[in-house]
């Protein structure tokens, strides 16, 4: 494994996505795996933590993730801004080769059957947690994280550090048709 | 109501909280106003759009909304930061004043009983749809948005201009403990 990547406490696992960012949805089953972007992720809960994803009927990731009743989140970067636009208007159903021309590397973590994308700051291996009404009527899908993983570069000592690390290292927040906004600056509240 | 206070078309509101600002849900039932922040509040559906909003049992602003089945949401602006640490960390139940003390004011929208916070960059009036399992089980609320709204210096056109605003409209990002990021630059992937 990378040696940048390091385990996040899980009682802190909600810090790596309640920014908001989108991130990116992976799953395997059968052999297959898919990678596909998600601006409509969410913190649901935070012990043991909890987050909602909402999955159209069409993405086949969401056969995948219902198949195997396991998935992973993950918080893509600026350097990834081309390949999380590919992967979020692009569907494997029509294009094998998705993953190959939007430049997705997938790697494994130890004791978790799932494709992992390479070159994401925050890693987030979930369980299903089934709930067959909410999934068919709203699409929203909820997970027990019981993984976290960052990149230290980052994301260390249980927080962000966009405001040291380079810019490409920010997180991504799509507002619709591949426009994009990259987290900015840090604003500290008086405690 | 104040002059750059202008429509949003409901087939585009869900821009309007797609790249994961942190919130304010306010309510109102039974002469009592209550508003609050929240990190965890998430586009669900385009059209009709529709929104999650994750709500702990002992906040106020639940029983509103449960009480009178509408709410809203509201994007604070960086001007905003102390505002919204204070109504995310203070009860009205221990603290009667807190709105006042917050510096919250609120305004009232034509056709909507719902408590809307002034100065945010933009604002969405929900129909809460019961799903009471949901609510149960996960603390998690479906909104309908019936209503949305926008400040034109910082959201016109259909889209948000973060970028030539001036930064004090920049929307807030929280991590943890009053530690928060703002919006920053625009990114445009390739078409």
């Amino acid at each position: 494994m990378d040696p940048h990547i390091a385990p996040v406490d899980l009682a802190k696992a909600y810090r790596l996505i309640n920014h908001g960012p989108t991130v990116l949805v992976s799953a395997r089953a059968g052999g297959v795996d898919n990678v596909m972007a998600a601006a409509w992720a969410c913190g649901l809960d935070f012990s043991p933590p909890k987050l909602t994803v909402v999955l159209d009927k069409m993405v086949r990731t969401r056969a995948l993730l219902e198949a195997s009743g396991t998935f992973a989140v993950q918080v893509p970067t600026a350097a990834q801004l081309e390949l999380t636009r590919i992967v979020g208007t692009r569907s494997l159903a029509d294009d094998p080769e998705k993953l190959r021309q939007a430049g997705v590397g997938l790697f494994e973590m130890p004791g978790h059957d799932l494709p992992f994308v390479s070159g994401c700051s925050a890693w987030l291996a979930c369980r299903l947690i089934p709930e067959p009404h909410v999934q068919q009527t709203y699409d929203l899908f909820i997970g027990e994280v019981v993984g976290a993983w960052a990149d230290t570069r980052v994301f260390r000592d249980g927080r962000w550090h966009f405001e040291t690390a380079r810019p490409e290292w920010r997180s991504l927040h799509h507002v619709s048709g591949g426009h994009f906004y990259a987290i900015g600056d840090a604003l500290d509240a008086r405690a």
